[in-house]
């Protein structure tokens, strides 16, 4: 083989691989951070907050090595586009660390207190965005185009249990006002797991692009659920 | 002159344009969200919230001409890296609509309820993003690496006046419950221009590494206020 096509070869391959470590890093401290919030783990908290640092380290050794390869390989057709591809989904990966590390940063603020509702809503938001997550860039990665459609039609039950939990911590708002800062920390947490389930699904909608070219339509199954809520719902 | 290159800068100036006007719908819907916001325009924010399609629509046709580019015209050194810069900066400003589209729902929401602590925080918030927004696109149109550092530093001021806007909204919690969803419909407002001004540091960035290829520091003079706010500090 062709040694300049080889190495060419390699260096996608090894763009793949940044990606894939990037996803894996960030698809953990989602999960590290669910746990710990749950669990309490002032601990496992500082640990989310101090690994974002190497998740924005990977941004830019991914955007430093894309314009490396561009302006060497000049690629074409649908490696360029994995390397387009690369560039946004990268970006999304470093916001969904920042989201990750804002809610390990609320978890160990709000420890002291008792958990306030079902922990049942948190576990279960954040597990679904983590497998969001991880199958965007599965998607990208393996070039299933099927997948990243899945993913993307797949964040309405997210935001179903954002709903959910929103409307519950205003009910211990009311309640009693000792609770207020506490669900206000627990609500920005659930708005923080929100929006890394809408990265996941920029995420997917990016690799699908990548995939085959197309777009997908301009209106995503999703909406931004809280601020849709009339303003009597809460407070009937 | 060459007839290819005279079109090769034509395309150039093409994304420039592209980039701006991105920049300048974003900078309108920021202005008027928090005008509809403070002057209780319902018919305001409706437009906002319609107004934010345009901008996905470019952030679309800035990717498919970034791709068109890079295939066709293979750039090198600062094309390049404007054509990567424009790739990101474009995902930045899409985001910013959202958070704009995501104000002005909320203002919507509200409406009909007494504005909650003084207009003033927000009109300052919102104008300093505003600016920020501005500026930052500014120094990549204008190659002013000096700007873009400036915008770059000039974060802290924006998360001064949420921390503010937090507190107090806390405060109109505890005094009257009533006032719960209203002002934690505020504070998300707040969280919004916050992160606003975010994403204008974001393209201060990505704009001074387009301009000279040197990346900033790894840590900006910034901190997410809320999440460290010691949680005795509001109920106290």
């Amino acid at each position: 083989m062709d040694r300049t096509v080889k190495s060419y070869e390699g260096d996608l391959r090894h763009l793949r691989d940044l990606i894939a470590r990037m996803g894996g890093l960030a698809e953990r401290q989602v999960a590290d951070s669910a746990y710990a919030l749950v669990r309490r783990d002032v601990e496992l908290a500082g640990e989310v907050v101090s690994r974002d640092a190497p998740i924005d380290a990977l941004e830019r050794e991914v955007d430093a090595f894309c314009v490396r390869l561009l302006a060497l390989r000049q690629p074409m057709a649908g490696d360029l586009r994995f390397i387009i591809a690369a560039l946004k989904i990268s970006q999304d990966i470093e916001r969904i660390g920042d989201y990750a590390r804002n809610v390990a940063k609320r978890a160990i603020i709000i420890s002291g207190q008792p958990f306030l509702g079902g922990v049942n809503g948190f576990q279960w938001m954040a597990q679904m965005v983590q497998r969001n997550l991880k199958d965007s860039i599965d998607a990208l990665l393996r070039e299933d185009a099927e997948l990243a459609e899945r993913v993307w039609a797949a964040d309405a039950p997210v935001d179903d249990i954002y709903t959910g939990i929103f409307r519950e911590m205003l009910t211990h708002m009311m309640e009693d006002p000792r609770n207020i800062t506490a669900a206000t920390h627990m609500m920005f947490i659930a708005k923080n797991f929100e929006r890394i389930g809408d990265h996941a699904t920029n995420i997917a909608e990016t690799a699908h692009y990548a995939i085959n070219g197309a777009i997908l339509p301009d209106e995503r199954p999703k909406a931004d659920i809280s601020a849709d809520l009339p303003s009597t719902q809460a407070t009937a």
